[in-house]
């Protein structure tokens, strides 16, 4: 039963496919975008679009970009013999506020996870792979979540970078088991990434 | 300092400026656009443009409309002669959702405040005593919420509405006093509506 006018409801109805956005917040938030200047409520319908249309993922790392290569990939500054492997672009965006790293990133897009059906190839390993086999990447860091998941993907990567002869590292357990990179704090990550141990 | 490539930052500040949506939840909601259909994405940015250009004041109730009248006005079966007088639309679909009421509305867009230099001409009393002057109306139920703003805003009403010798009448405190409308259960507005009282 719909009460409010039809644009109205269609507004509170949108709102609510948003993740933990119930009837009452999205009501709260439609009627908020009807506060607002017609101007500004387009620059937000225009972000939305905009993010669909310019962002995809980098040749490279496969990070979220909207130029060919993404900036941290088209820094020369950055050391390129080093790669930080993470599932997530949240969790590149966590390890870049540390300032404490200036390596490369490789983002799988996901974990391997049997129980949900995603395989190694639903995740982006290939194309990891290939980078490394170019032959001018010295250390690879798992970056992944400390979970059964990351852990996993972590040790599969690892066993498919043996024949190269790099390093392959591990994040140090600065970060609590169970938990999620992107919830961690700068002086956390920072840690882990000093500590970071041999895979064996 | 920007973390991810700008049309995904753009989207997560814009959300950000949505009430009660801080930094971490932006970033979930714009992920979540991310991963949605590109069709879906526009469904929702075009709901946003939709809500602010095709919605309008009903010309008799000033309640959101997008059509000249809205569809409580226009609706025949209803009784012309009681006029439930409410701050804001949600408080109008909170009363329709007890589906005990069957007279029209009068939507105020706000209440009477001088706390906040909101005065009785920046709400919407004027076209009341328009509506009132015709003489078809013969109860005006004050629904405002129970709180100093509203009773005071009921109470200015009551004593305008005074010389046209029709009933006003307020709604039974069955409402928690202090308490919104919006925030009332069904049962609760029911019996707010029936136990209501003539206002001296």
């Amino acid at each position: 039963m719909r009460f409010f006018t039809a644009p109205v409801e269609n507004l509170i109805e949108q709102f609510q496919k948003l993740p933990g956005v119930g009837r009452k917040t999205a009501q709260r938030l439609a009627f908020f975008i009807l506060s607002l200047p017609e101007a500004e409520a387009e620059g937000f319908a225009n972000a939305v679009i905009n993010a669909k249309k310019l962002v995809k993922f980098c040749s490279e790392c496969q990070n979220l970009t909207d130029t060919e290569l993404c900036s941290i990939c088209a820094d020369n500054a950055r050391d390129k013999t080093t790669v930080c492997v993470v599932s997530d672009p949240k969790d590149v965006a966590a390890i870049e506020k540390t300032r404490e790293y200036n390596g490369l990133y490789h983002v799988l897009h996901g974990c391997i996870s049997p129980m949900n059906g995603i395989g190694p190839d639903d995740v982006r390993i290939k194309e990891l792979l290939t980078r490394v086999a170019k032959g001018e990447i010295k250390e690879v860091i798992m970056a992944t979540n400390p979970d059964t998941e990351g852990e996993a993907t972590a040790m599969y990567i690892s066993r498919l970078l043996k024949p190269f002869g790099i390093s392959t590292t591990r994040l140090a357990y600065g970060i609590p088991v169970g938990g999620h990179l992107e919830f961690a704090d700068e002086m956390t990550l920072t840690r882990a990434i000093e500590g970071r141990r041999l895979m064996d």
